[in-house]
Parts: structure tokens; sequence; C-alpha cells
């Protein structure tokens, strides 16, 4: 019956956004899947919209999903460990290293114990915005350990492939270091500078460009979710946001006494060389030139401009909109290879597109 | 002949990129320019491009914009007052206290200078990289002093909405403050977290998403333009500055004791608050939601989508891509008002588009 190379049943604890959303992709392989949660009433919503069935006694799953609030993720795996041996168990938060110390420090059986972190999420939560879609084309990590068996590896590969995602292999500790260096630390710095913004006057923030929109955009995310991230993952994040305020430092330091160039240079173009190892599209790490073309703020004039371009036979890397604030204008910043910026700006420009410069 | 509201003769020193595009601008308007430069050769480039003619001893204009490297700005600015005592005088250095102050101390009869920055510019610099669009929709600071004649700053502000730009008045000391604030340490932090990432890892780095790309993006700039920029508005950033350090200071320390929560919860609310407060489409600030479609990489079917968004009469306030490292899978954020994402949502998949979660 199951198109899937999950081999179930497969047991999800935790009905919410992450949880429903497995479900739902499982179950439209054709793998059976049971619900557990403490709400029988997501249980019952993510069951409607046919992530599973509401677990039962019966339940012998052989494979485990523990999709609980980051908090209480270590006592449901212990738990379901303890009643379902046979089973491989994963599960899904966002922070392994502190999971994996409470399981260890139980002295619980962990030879079929794998954790994992699927790299997708929604602002909004619950079973209610779950999407079987909801993993396809990100990144998920699956935590090996030299003691786990191939088999409990080779099964939760198996579910984080059928979600459509790519799976990375990391020890709980490289996952722990690295999203402290991606993710966390650049949450925790984002929120700073933003904050810098609460008491500032209204006609400072007003002039506010693409430079500062890109730097506090994830500032706007879930306080609530973040907190129990960054919490989980304190020694990580200190080594990193270390690093960040010391360089803050040196400059401050440096600009007190009026000698700031070197350190300022140094600071610069270790930031060029930083943003430049950070892979681009397809994983290839590249620098594309930045055309902004002027439309009036419809959507219409911009699917010209797309189609147009596309007429042209140019491949565009990127794309990204600005708004002029206080007027009608909008810039769509085209990313071209450098080779195809000339030969394109000249071919728009033929065609009645204006050219701009860009916000500083 | 001039169709413009500026008041030519205007002189223009310093045909670089700023100077030539004004150039560009006023001569399409009619305007007569004449043009300095300390390099012949950047003349006569520039007047080929048509941003006005070689400057002669015979010149007597009623506008001087100094257009030079920042560093050199006041002495300019001091010399063509001297020459020119019966012009208005203007600047478009990106920080104005540090040309005011030496200006001040030398003396010099100030009634008709009155400095000026337009938020715009690129990444290569020079007459060659100069166009008449350049400031279009852009902000154009305008700083005025009591002791200003009313005709210099009429002059000035003529001069900058003929360039396409909104004039912004504001005091020496606001406009340095100001950008400080969204500008200069928004440039200085992104530049240290994305330091963080030059001796890390492959692996680690390859993890990174979207949140980590918007942080560092303006890591890339170009460290030559930012030094000059940054060392002249020292205190200021050193004032905003120093309160980023202090928040990070304070995350540091309370993770060090393990009780991090309540100082991140802090951080966290107080980010939300400050990136609410910038000015969103058209100076409304506002939140949208975000609607993640799958898409194949490449530009045809991404004008398809617009195409079908704008049939479906959903006005798109903001739209971004996302691409995913590793596979041929891109997203695109398609921004709209939350009372229209689930029908949205609705419309786009009963076409046969997927609906992805959000990196993370």
């Amino acid at each position: 019956m199951s198109s899937s190379r999950v081999v179930g049943p497969v047991r999800i604890v935790g009905a919410g956004l992450l949880g429903t959303s497995i479900g739902l992709v499982l179950r439209r392989q054709g793998v059976e899947v049971s619900l557990v949660d403490a709400s029988p009433t997501a249980v019952k919503l993510a069951s409607e919209y046919g992530a599973g069935h509401a677990a039962t006694d019966a339940d012998s799953p052989s494979l485990i999903v523990v999709a609980t609030p980051p908090d209480v993720v270590a006592d449901v795996v212990a738990a379901e460990i303890a009643r379902f041996p046979g089973a491989v168990v994963t599960d899904v938060a966002s922070v392994k290293g502190a999971v994996l110390d409470s399981l260890v420090s139980r002295g619980v059986d962990l030879s079929n114990y794998v954790g994992s972190h699927p790299m997708a999420g929604r602002e909004r939560g619950g079973a209610v915005a779950a999407r079987a879609d909801l993993f396809t084309g990100r990144a998920w990590i699956v935590c090996t350990r030299p003691e786990v068996s191939a088999e409990a590896v080779s099964a939760v590969t198996a579910l984080a492939e059928a979600c459509g995602s790519t799976v990375v292999e990391l020890s709980t500790s490289d996952h722990d270091a690295a999203v402290a260096l991606v993710s966390h630390v650049p949450q925790i710095v984002s929120s700073a500078v933003a904050s810098s913004l609460v008491g500032a006057r209204d006609d400072y923030v007003t002039l506010a460009g693409g430079g500062l929109r890109d730097v506090t955009r994830i500032a706007a995310s879930d306080p609530t979710l973040w907190i129990q991230i960054l919490t989980a993952n304190s020694d990580d994040i200190s080594t990193v946001l270390r690093g960040v305020r010391d360089r803050l430092d040196s400059v401050l330091t440096a600009l007190d006494k009026g000698a700031a160039t070197a350190v300022l240079a140094d600071l610069l173009a270790a930031g060029n060389g930083g943003v430049a190892r950070i892979p681009g599209k397809h994983g290839a790490s590249a620098q594309f030139a930045q055309i902004l073309v002027i439309i009036d703020d419809t959507p219409g004039q911009l699917a010209k401009l797309l189609t147009e371009i596309g007429e042209l036979g140019v491949n565009m890397e990127d794309l990204r909109l600005e708004h002029s604030p206080g007027s009608q204008i909008g810039f769509a910043e085209v990313s071209v290879i450098p080779s195809a910026e000339d030969e394109l700006v000249a071919a728009l420009e033929s065609r009645g597109w204006r050219i701009a410069g860009e916000g500083r």
C-alpha cells in the first residue's frame, strides 16, 4: 500500500505544526500514522486534516517522531523508548545537545534514538498551520552517533527524504555549534540592533533604507519560540556571540581614541571575506551584479519586467523589491552574472525601463 | 531654454558617480552645467556622457555642487566660497558635521552654504557608472541652519527635487545622529557578524539560511568607501554602537550565569518593537503575511506566478526569492495583507502551486 521508503507504522507525539506536517506527508505516501498529543483537540484536528489517526493502546510503531515543545522533548523521548524498546525514535527539536545530555543522564538505552532537526517552520503554529510541503527543499540535520544502529539512522534519513528535505549528517555538538553560528547569534544581534530603534525619533527611523531593513528583518521573530531555542544552546551561543561583542568593543575603543581607521578597515575586510563564504544560489558561492529597475508599484509591472528579462534570455540569479517611502516608486533589484550586466541594462533601457541607483 | 526649477549655471566640482549623475539630470532639463575635477580625463568622460562642459575661467555659477571624495570636501567648499562669494554652495558628502565644523573653524562666510546628502549610490563608482536616475525615489537630506538664507535652501531643495528625490530637512547634528542609527551602526554590526564566518567550518556555513543572509548582506559593501564614512561620524556611531554592545554584554553575562531567559525575553521583545517602527511600503508601518510558493528556479515560472497573482486581483506588498542550496527548488516569498492570505493560498493551490514552510 505504501509508496514511501519510510517503514511504518509511524507514531507522532505532538500534533503541532511539525508533527502534523510530517503526518500529512506520510499519510499521502500510504504510511500508517498514529497521533498523540496532550490536547485531544489537537489530535482531532490533525486527524481531520489527514495527518493520521488517534493513537490507541494497541500502537506498535517502528518509528516514533517526537515533535513536542522543546522543553519537554527529553521527557517524552525517554518515555517512548521505555514503552516501545524496539522502535526507532527521533525528535525534531532545534537544539540537540541538551536533549541528548538529559537522556544520557537518565541511563536510557539510546541505541535506537537519533535526534534530528528539520530546518523549516512557520510563524503560525499548530496543526492548523501544517503543510505537506513544510520541509520541501530545506535541510534536515540528522545527528549521528557512533553507538547508534545503522538501521535507526537509515529510518530517520528516509523520513527526512520522504518530507522532501536534504539530509545533512552532523554530530550533536557540531549541530549545536553550527546553528549558534548561522542562526542563533544572528537572531540575537538582529534583535539588539532593532532595539536601538525603540526610543529613536520618528524622523530618524523614517530614513531607514534597505540595509537596516535587512539587518533587522529577523528581529520580528516570535519571542516565545526563540527564548526556548536560545536558552537551550547557551554555551555555543556564548562562544560565537563573545567574538561579535569583542569586535564591536575593538571598534568602540578605537573610535573613542579617534584612531579607528585601521580597526574599521580590518572589520570591513573581514566582513567581505565572511559574507563571500555563504553559499549562493544552488550552493555556488558567487558575486552577482545588481541592476535596479524603476517600476511603478503594481504586481502587473513586475510580471511584465520578469517576462521581458526572460524574453531577453538573461538568467536572473536573484530578485528583491524595494519601495521608496513616501512615493509610488518601487525598485526591482535584479541580480545577474557580472558579464551580463551591461547588455541587460542596454536592452532594458531600449525597451523603456529606467535604471536607478542604490539606496544608501 | 530650461525646463528645470534649478537656476543655472551650475558648477559641479568632482566628476565622479554623484557629480556626473547630477550633471546628466540638469543637462536633460536644459540647465547649463560646468564640470571640474582633479582628473582632466574624468571631466572629458563626464562631458562626453552629456553631463556638462569643462569649466573655464569665465565660470559664473549661481549654484555650486561639491561632489568630491569626502575627505577633501571641506577644503573644496571653502575654496569655492572664496572664489564665488555670490553663489549658493552645497556638497553631497554623507556625513555633515565634520564638514561644517571644519568650515566654521576657518571663519568662512557660510550664509550661502547648505550641506546636503542624497541617500543613493552604486557599488561601481566614477563617471562611467553615472545615471540620470541615480537619485530617483531616494531621500535627499538638506541640512538647514538658522543663519542660512532662504534662497540658498530653496536652490538646494530645487536641485534635489530636479533629481527625483524626496527632500528631508534636518539639522546637521540630527542628520549625523540619524545616519549613525539607520546606516552606520547596522553596517558595522553586519560586518562583525559576517566576520564570524571567516574561520568557520564549511559544513557549518553551508547551513546558512535566510536570516544569516539578511543580517550579513551589507557586509559585502566596499570597505574603501565605508572607512571614509564611518571615521567621519565617530561620536554619533559610538553612542548607538555602545547601546548595541551593552545589550550583547547583558546577554553574555546572563548566558554565563545560566539565567538568560528574562534577558533574552526582554531583548527579543524590544527587537519586535524596534523593527515594527520601520516604515513599510509607502511609509506605512504594517505587518504582512508571508506565503512561500515553491517554484522551479527559472525566471519564466516566477513571471507566471506574478501574472497569476495579478489575475487573482491580489495586491502583492512585497516579494523575496529564496534558493534551496543543493537543489533546483526555489521559493517565492509573497507578502500580502493578513486578511488576503487564506484566500490566496487556496487560489494558488487550486492552480497547482505548492506552498512551503519557512527556512529556519
